[in-house]
């Protein structure tokens, strides 16, 4: 077990430790120092290798696995990137399976790999256990072999819930050194996985970068940059500008596809009469591309043939729900749910192929139609993850949308959702700065941390009981430590009482001394433990013969 | 109909009319002004009579109703207080019951109160409605008769789900004029009623302060004052000082009360194993109490009489919850359960008397066992209105309890609690001052509409539409002004976008012009009506006899 500092300005008295595996598997962890004579509390780290230049990126954790299975061969590049700025060191060999390389086919198989046994030790279950999972389409590993510097982690719902945050430039702003250090941050702050939405200039090569510095896995929706190479004109896209899409980014390590290939012709129809509605993006690209041609989707129609480009790289599917309701008044309507049943046709192709598979959810749905959106999903989507946009609960709260949506997202965690998309406070309104990917990574990891708890995921709770415990012993810092945000905890504290005797002080600003409750108990406890003792003492005396004490009623 | 505009700051684009009945009843709402050719949204409005001198009070709504019914007595003040800073604008006369004056007992008279049928037009029901659902014990509205300066609301499972929003200084803070002050932004921001938990000095002062300016009702936890009576020593309480308590927060006009009557004494060992023992400040009182005393909790054993002093003054009850979990390791044990049994007894008792009662909830409870608390209510305590803190799914957030607590109460809510006690970001860690208020407010305002939105509640969902239609249409100042907190949804936008011309645009800056799913949705809806159109006009020209038009497959 190696040890780190790497958390000294966001976890305070956190560090991070490797636990080691066989065949080079090192685990990450975060190690919380406690102050009460327990052992350190041990949780699940995203953060990634820190203090690496970004110029020189990750380093390539998986690439003697990858290497070692011997079904891979190193290629040049179908699309020679724009480098511009790219660095150097930046630069890796591209790699395509000389047959199919993806972590369901070697779990179909019966092989328990280097990422398995990785996740395995993560989240403290067995190893064959994962490989189980993943062989029966219940969890995905997306991991790319072109990006071997991603941390092995799965998606699936017999395992903790995750978060993914969205990140990318769009036309208006940002720089790539930007988003990367947006990356970094989320991660910092818990992210599972990042997508990448980049709409802008220079999407190539801000991808580049991002995957190079990215310890999580990377998804993408490759039809942004597809309308990109047709001017924002989507009756001009075509198969081949698509397909040339995903190679693309297959080469440069892309961890997940979302792909709207349930966004039928028939389909589109149901939406006329919505309140919102075509709310996705892709969804509305792919809508616009069939009602131009009169044509059926052409991601639908060549889906056997993505599913086999996907294969070569180990790429997952994000089945797209390019129909997903954008308001309450959308929730769970024909379109929603016809798009839904053909997410879970197209799974089954995928799993024809070996190709791992999740369905992206919804979006706006009221809290008593949340519970359907699951059921369904386990129903005919054969038990695929789910991964779901919050869900809002209501949409009278622009500025506050990390809340409508954490409430949905708990609630359908607990369902069974395995990945929950984040929502910052700028959604509907503008683009998330620094300020607002912590905010929304905060509010997604309280839901799918309340979810892994209402599941009774083991280890779960450990986490509440150690903060609990540490606030019940007025052991101030170590609450503070033990928060899922440190410093804005210490803050708020110091706001009140900043003063250095507060934090060894057994009572708090909210009651003072006379009314803290936490502090009457610790002496009501006291002084029942006085009299148990006594209790006990006269039982013996009794038993002696004697009857000086006094049993007292009532009690 | 009378029209004023209250709202510039905070809500620009409202302004506050009244709906008048009879009798004198003028019913405040918030009017919203719309763009897009309907007409204005009308809200549920707590913000009270506006621009009024915190030295006159406000004028006495209900004073006219109150006398009206001569069943009421003026009286000195028995326990006369330290008038100190109080100007002589804020004294006000006194009254007392000459019998039972509750809102309860007129109901079961079949009596339909002023009162009544101003909740009525409030929540778009009948007035018969209001008094059957009062008559019953399925809900309350807490109006104590020297406390006529607030509006009639009601707190029940078949109305709109409010929220109560705590203030209070404690030993160590804040002046008199900053809590009248934080009481009036906690209206502004959606408070249905405010509990006013100081602890310090100028305890009666305050209080005074508070009720003659606040337009909705008031609680209060009496055995906080009561035990600074005695020097904050527990086991000094005894039942004539908390009794002489009661009644003189009675006569202040209090308009319910948190009473701990069901922390039984041979129910306090069963928190000895806990976690985190006894939370509740008034539970862990009176446990003291009983413990040190080896006697039953005075207020259980003086039930009957504090029923008579309240049903002299129509103060309601909010039965304290003093043995509720304060982690999730305690949630739903076996001293939480005990007590509320209990509680369901007490209520029995009340409805005896006349006196209204509701019940008060946990507390830290983890999503699978949520359901539970709600289900045992209602069988146990005979559908007395639910009235709970939070509750928080997850102990791991300090800083952040708002929003770990607003998931528990949306969906305790749904489930039909009919009032939310609102967790600040402060929890846990101080107190909260003016932006802890409004982020507290603004969390459970959401909480409280998705409950109203999932449970189906008349009109609720209107809300939720008026703003996704102006989402969709573009109208962005209409999304801002319909926003719970339209300041904040227009910063976030102008962070983005500044200029004045993306308010009008038909696009954002998440996706920019070429990406907005909004307006390609738009597209194809205005393709899909072309076509249409087209179909039709195909229709009459085959009826007609020709064929020159085709049908096209698959659509």
């Amino acid at each position: 077990m190696t040890e780190y500092n790497d958390f000294q300005d966001t976890h305070p008295s956190s560090r991070k430790v490797y636990v080691e595996g066989t065949r080079g598997v090192r685990v990450p962890m975060r190690e919380i120092k406690l102050t009460g004579g327990e052992p350190p509390l041990r949780v699940y780290d995203t953060s990634g290798p820190q203090g690496i230049d970004v110029r020189q990126g990750l380093p390539a954790l998986r690439q003697d696995w990858i290497l070692g299975r011997e079904d891979v061969e190193e290629v040049e590049r179908v699309i020679q990137p724009d480098w511009g700025k790219t660095p150097e060191t930046l630069k890796r060999k591209t790699y395509r399976g000389t047959k199919c390389v993806t972590q369901l086919h070697y779990a179909r198989k019966g092989e328990i790999t280097p990422e398995m046994e990785f996740i395995a030790i993560r989240e403290n279950v067995e190893p064959e256990f994962v490989r189980k999972e993943v062989a029966e389409g219940r969890a995905i590993i997306p991991n790319n072999i072109n990006h071997p510097e991603s941390e092995p982690m799965i998606i699936g719902r017999n395992f903790h819930v995750k978060v993914n945050a969205n990140i990318g430039n769009s036309a208006v702003t940002s720089s790539i050194e930007e988003e990367v250090e947006k990356l970094r941050w989320a991660t910092l702050w818990g992210a599972d996985t990042v997508m990448d939405l980049s709409t802008g200039s220079d999407i190539h090569e801000t991808r580049e970068w991002i995957i190079r510095n990215s310890s999580v896995p990377i998804g993408t929706v490759p039809i942004y940059q597809a309308l990109e190479k047709v001017n924002g004109v989507p009756e001009k896209l075509t198969w081949e500008i698509f397909r040339d899409t995903l190679i693309e980014q297959a080469e440069q390590g892309v961890d997940y596809f979302t792909i709207h290939a349930g966004v039928l012709l028939p389909y589109i129809h149901l939406t006329a009469k919505r309140v919102t509605g075509i709310v996705s993006r892709g969804g509305s690209i792919m809508a616009k591309w069939c009602l131009a041609h009169h044509e059926e989707n052409f991601l639908y129609t060549n889906f056997e043939e993505i599913c086999q480009i996907m294969a070569q790289y180990d790429i997952a599917f994000s089945l797209g729900d390019g129909l997903r309701p954008g308001s309450i008044a959308d929730a769970n309507d024909a379109a929603q749910f016809a798009e839904l049943r053909t997410q879970g046709e197209l799974n089954k192709i995928a799993w024809k192929h070996d190709v791992q598979v999740m369905n992206e959810g919804p979006g706006h749905i009221p809290m008593h139609l949340i519970k359907e959106n699951m059921d369904k999903q386990l129903e005919w989507c054969g038990e695929a993850p789910f991964y779901t946009l919050g869900p809002l609960t209501t949409d009278i709260a622009p500025g506050y949308d990390h809340i409508t949506s954490a409430i949905g997202a708990a609630m359908i965690g607990w369902y069974g959702t395995a990945m929950l998309c984040y929502v910052t406070p700028k959604e509907h309104l503008g683009l998330p700065n620094r300020d607002d990917v912590k905010a929304g990574l905060i509010a997604y990891k309280i839901a799918a941390h309340a979810a892994d708890v209402a599941k009774g995921h083991p280890g779960a709770q450990e986490w509440d009981d150690a903060l609990s415990k540490a606030r019940f012993e007025f052991r101030w810092e170590d609450q503070f430590n033990l928060a899922l945000d440190p410093v804005t905890a210490r803050e708020y504290h110091d706001e009140t009482l900043p003063a250095h005797g507060a934090k060894v002080a057994h009572f708090c600003s909210m009651c003072g001394p006379k009314f803290c409750s936490m502090k009457i108990s610790q002496e009501i406890r006291d002084m029942d433990e006085a009299k148990a003792g006594m209790e006990e003492m006269s039982r013996k005396f009794k038993e002696a013969g004697s009857e000086i004490y006094l049993e007292e009623a009532g009690e």
